[in-house]
């Protein structure tokens, strides 16, 4: 029987745990709040209270049957695991990895970014599986990456690595995308940016449209291409542009296998590809012009997914 | 006293060969010429050849004193050391490392794209040297990439990482690229680029420049630069605003710590620096923004430092 891991995945508001066996079953999955008072000076032992208590009903000893624990977290973390700032939790710059496997009595910790950490668990178990060079895109709230190079994260010099939402893509745009520049890929590819081009489609004319009755977001609008209302087709067809374009950018640094699309956004299913594939193609350097899109199969649970995995690498 | 590695750096038209110790130092380097004919067949043989009789020659025994042979091929290689196609050589599909490796006697190969192995050569003993997370840009004839990421060429899925030259940045562009696409990054950022928009801006008025009495290249453009001529500068404005948004583009996905910036046109040296930062910082994600910008230091034997660091990885 081989060693047990812990993969963690610290959000904003929850922190998700999952007990996984090396060939990456999950055999118990839970969650715990993510306390932040006194900035977020007890998230780290609370993590390490609950693994050591779930080590304890199963009979798990530190020495002889765990692997290690992989945590992915909200912010930038480095190839040394040092994360550099994560605001939403209170967090200045510290060792992750360090003060979790001080917590836990020595056993061996691993941290990494949590949109990286999502990758390598889309990679390990998810639409990426068999791959080991994948381009995870979240498209939520915002667009986010996750960079896999020989089945390795892309974590950058300072943990920077995989901001693909940030990509100049617009010159022509006024308003400021959230990172203070103008015209990232994200302010027209996140579920945010989708909604925002529709409103300005819609204001630019009185075409007919179903959109027009409903309230807009990223839902109604792909809903409203898959009844084929037209101006949503339109708007299908710009947030495809941009997004085959910035994906076909990454390309020519990475030369991804797969790109693994996640994410709000991605519930729309298999239509989002018809959007951006040509385009992709369009922009592309012919060496990676193969590369094949999938849909994110984990959900929720691709990051325990790949903290479990990081303790692998 | 460690052992020795060779370097090979496979030109289309000479093969530059180094002995390197396992501190980076080359402690000889010579040329043999690259017999094109017959497919190419004849190319690996006389590298083998080359070495072997080096190594006689010096007493080195290849059970222990080689610790291996690096080459860097022009065409795209794969992790495994499949090169997939170099038709300025007459090649087909085949294992670079497994032929020549054979061809040695036994002795370990390692094989990567040459552009990507000169990378390497810049962060082992130039411009990159002491980082771990670098881009390596050549701008030449065309525009060239090396990432390395934590020590490690990014050759990608099928050995087209790094073709950052052919990430599109211009929507209005007309002519083609030699990939065939339109508005790619090479277009205006290569030797061939800068003079296109010379010749461009010369057309488009009268406005007087020391270019017009000139014969038209990027040295021409730069040394018009240094000379003060405002259409110059102007060019080279356009120049570092096409490379700047490219480059942040490129640190979005991999976040290197610098950008080493070598071929023929950095012999303008640092002042390319002040027309690409600028235009870089207003692009990049802040993540990103402390990336450095250094000149190439290796120059035409960036290859064969690279290619023995490959026996390293």
């Amino acid at each position: 029987m081989g060693k047990k891991i812990f993969g963690v995945d610290l959000g904003g508001t929850t922190v998700k745990l999952g007990l996984f066996n090396e060939e990456g079953v999950v055999e118990e999955k839970w969650e715990i709040p993510t306390r932040k008072e006194d900035q977020g000076a007890h998230i780290l032992p609370d993590i390490a209270e609950s693994i050591l208590k779930k080590m304890e009903e199963k009979g798990l000893s530190k020495e002889s049957d765990v692997a290690g624990v992989g945590i992915g977290v909200p912010g930038p973390v480095d190839e040394k695991g040092i994360i550099h700032k994560a605001a939403n939790l209170g967090w200045g710059e510290f060792s992750v990895s360090e003060e979790l496997a001080v917590l836990l009595g020595g056993i061996p910790v691993v941290a990494g970014n949590d949109a990286n950490v999502a990758a390598l668990g889309e990679m390990w178990m998810g639409g990426g599986r068999g791959c080991e060079n994948i381009v995870a895109v979240t498209l939520g709230t915002g667009v986010g990456g996750g960079i896999i190079v020989a089945g390795k994260v892309v974590s950058g010099a300072s943990g920077a690595g995989g901001e693909i939402g940030h990509i100049h893509i617009e010159d022509d745009e006024t308003e400021s995308c959230g990172c203070g520049n103008c015209g990232c890929l994200e302010q027209y590819a996140s579920a945010t940016g989708i909604s925002r081009l529709a409103k300005r489609r819609l204001e630019k004319d009185d075409k007919p449209s179903i959109l027009r009755e409903r309230s807009i977001s990223a839902k109604a609008v792909w809903d409203a291409v898959k009844e084929g209302d037209e101006l949503a087709i339109e708007v299908a067809r710009q947030f495809g542009s941009y997004l085959g374009k910035g994906l076909a950018a990454v390309a020519a640094v990475v030369n991804p296998e797969v790109f693994v699309i996640g994410g709000g956004v991605s519930k729309a299913g298999e239509i989002l590809f018809d959007y951006i594939r040509d385009e992709y193609k369009k922009y592309v350097f012919h060496g990676s012009r193969e590369a094949r899109f999938v849909l994110a199969t984990l959900g929720n649970d691709a990051g325990i997914y790949g903290a479990a995995r990081l303790v692998l690498s």
